[in-house]
């Protein structure tokens, strides 16, 4: 199976990523992790994007806050797709992140997921492998209906607590 | 070859819509059309997604303006990689769109594009179909050359406007 | 009487959701409680709005945080009044769910209260009720001039701590 | 039937507030149209609201723009549910007459519709209505199953268009 | 010397109100204060209003927060000059009360401060009413002597600490 | 009676500050009109500002836009009473103008009106002199009181066009 | 003297980089004009910004919309001071420019000017270059002597059209 | 060499004026640091400015919250490049002092870095220095490539924990 490649632009940014670590685990899709900053180590970010079809990978996530540049920054050098996670930092409640990753020029996707989310990201690089992996595809189903069911679970639970008297 | 199915919430949608349609033609993508409203036509729409993957679609595209919700409901009804197109509507400039498309809850992502995207969301849809397709990935390798050819040129003309007396 | 529906797409809302239960508690306005996620069980959320007229509800009250689909998922399936606690979530302030849950495009309206508003959510089902309950109107009337009562008494302890000199 | 009160703080909104005029008519539902301002006919708008309920209206409609305070003055002085419309005026794309209409304090709702949501306050003024009355509930199941065979209309105009070749 | 009241439309505003007492106090100028709500008692705020001038008053200083519609209220009901102090509340970053309280329609205006700016209030009610009151004019020119010298201090310590070696 | 000083940062500005001079003029007010850039005439904006209430002004109104610093510059120079009005703009449809105005630290207010509000700058200006000029003061009220009558006769032309069935 | 470079990311910002393009040429500071897409031409704007230094340049101004990468790709390549004009774009009134060059991460700083502020990006240039320069320096005194003189010239028109009758 | 001016609207601002300093400090670059507040000692920061050239500085960074005005002041009364730092304050997440700050209207430009970011204001004002020192170019690179370094080897501890089975 093509792996994932998990970039972020800073190792702070790590709490928010595991989140999209612990999904493509549970859901058995190999990646790699690196932190490279599209500004501090721009060369590492671009020759990883430049090869990362060659060594592999089927899909791309960054994750970066502020002006969060390393989506485009991956993106301009591959057209495996990329997925940006924008992170929120100590100001501006993630717009900038948000803005800097969605904003794309045309010819360049960037495809972006909600503010610190990492577990999306995950799933999202998930569906996009499945679509030409029926075994992933299937995981990815019954990843599903556990969600329904859990969340059918908590609804039992709440019922309880209220709806007694009915 | 997957198919891509293009959804937008409304017909008036369509003008915006129209670029991405064009850039599918352009990279020879089979592709549909369709419009189903998250709200006015809702059974439709879900009806769609659920059957999306055994129709042979690959990636399903969703526009939409305002509380655009329409990315949402067809992403909750198919593991299918869904792109959505924040579209401007008349207030707000696009950022409720934008946020309603994007802010998605953990486990179902809508891989969202810039406002108005629709050309990203075309090619967005073709790098995720690219990823098991070599021939559909040369094509995109030669659009990305394309597109850096044309603002050489566009570059040269500028330097001869303005750095002429070097 | 009407029943009110209060419909929350995840039980961490639960917390904001409870002044709502409170309320219509003490209006003595009988209700139930569910967690239903709009995009985690679409279907359980969808039979719910289209059976809710039938089982004797009278409003529904939809409470959801970030891109707040479910207030919208559930007026499209139903002619009752559709009212919406957008949640304030971990970024952006609750404007993303603000905006995706009163942004409805034109034929299917959600009555957005303030960004975790849940008391009001439920005063304004009680209003609705009232239209044709002179009982349900009565008690209204009354908590209006008890929350009068109370804003005047604070202003007497206010004005006795500021303004003793005069 | 009870009324429904459409209240403008100024008549430079009329032409938003025709959209919601006209879906009333078509609903065949009893209205008054005034022009009454927060602010420089405080006295006219607060009356309005007091003798709304005796003069047989069931819900008020209020629409303006910037500080829009119409909402909230008339509803700190009724029962019956107040439904605001937020204008988009001059300048900040409506997030002002939104945000002054929509986060009322704890104890009086107003329930905040779209932006220039003309149309969709008259559909939800109907609901409220139809909360009690079938006549009306069958009318607006009707104008649903209208809307949604418009789009499928719409649908079929452009499935033409573009699937063609399927 | 005239008054200034002070009204704020919940005890909760007492904490961010104070400082604009406290700023009353220090310039030795005569004041009340009050709390009524726009909203739950409307008519104690518009009696406030109405008779202020000829009960002594000479500004009245405004507190709300979220749709803070009650500088409009006070302001639609009297000539005074009315200021509005936009408080912060739990959301949307103090965004909502200034937008409800600046953005005023023409004819009767508020005069809006900084979001929380309580201190502020106070002084520019203070020169308001010193543009008749030459021992008042004194005391604000002292005043900002004072904050001149205060500033020039800290400067002086932060020289201390930084500038040494030069 | 006490002149107004009406300062703008730019002769662009110029059609949005008509507005208030023609209030001025209509109120009877003696004003002055000038054009002081806070940036590139800031000894000719300060020279004002210190010698306004020598020269017999009581309230000096402040135009500008983008970051508009005129009304703060003002302020720090002179304790007479300043009235920012926030000029919109190329961009940012006037927030950068508002915040700029309103958002003054603790010691030197700014009494920000809204957005583009030259009629209302006038307006308090007008209500600060009042303050201690009863024939001012009756002229605001006659004032107020057209105003009223110019909403009530639009009233009964909206009421004339809609409500004929009654 | 040191050459700026002025980089654009797409033709299309040509209009507005004109500006910039004018003052320099008035200022009499030589100037090479590029057209260099971050996304599309990545590798021709890290070249250009890794050579800048040694061909002669002095400082860099970059003019991007939408998720301005181009100031920080740039910035990322040399430690010349680079300028961000962030470009207004189609949709969200350019703050989505605005937040993406302005908000770098530590390290690698972007000096930001106004949305569309092109003629301001070229005296910042020049003030940067005149820190060792002294001529240019003059040049730049004289130009603020002339602003201040237009200015003025303005203010005169402005004087004789309001205030004759003083 | 020519020294860098850091100048803060407040003593309160402090905190996050200190990585500026230590930034500089761990450059080797002169500097002075000073509290100057553009509203309550406008004449010490205009004189400062006036003054800064002729005392050997060559850049001002001016670091204010809220409406943040001291850069504007300061710019408009030299021709050194101002950097402004804009502050995160209490309210508004900072994007009050980031609008007050980069937004300056055409002449006199402020060069704006992110929020709080006083790390890279010190950075900027070296990189204008070393347009003409190459001693401090040399540190600067050799600055880029420690901070290279140091990603890199975060990268290495990242890749240590999650990579290992590859």
């Amino acid at each position: 199976m093509r792996k994932v490649g998990v970039i972020m632009g800073s190792d702070s940014d790590l709490p928010k990523v595991e989140k999209c670590i612990e999904e493509l685990k549970s859901l058995n899709i190999p990646f790699e992790v690196h932190v490279y900053s599209a500004h501090r180590t721009p060369d590492e970010a671009i020759a990883f994007a430049k090869n990362a079809k060659a060594k592999g990978f089927g899909v791309i996530i960054s994750a970066a806050g502020k002006a969060a540049h390393l989506g485009g920054v991956l993106a301009a050098n591959t057209i495996l797709p990329v997925i940006g996670i924008p992170i929120k930092s100590s100001s501006l409640e993630g717009v900038d992140a948000l803005l800097s990753t969605v904003q794309m020029p045309p010819g360049i996707p960037v495809a972006s997921v909600a503010i610190d989310g990492g577990q999306n990201a995950a799933i999202l690089a998930a569906e996009i492998i499945a679509v030409s992996d029926e075994e992933l595809e299937k995981r990815l189903i019954k990843k599903r209906e556990e969600a329904k069911l859990s969340v059918l679970e908590k609804n039992k639970k709440v019922e309880e607590m209220f709806n007694r008297g009915e």
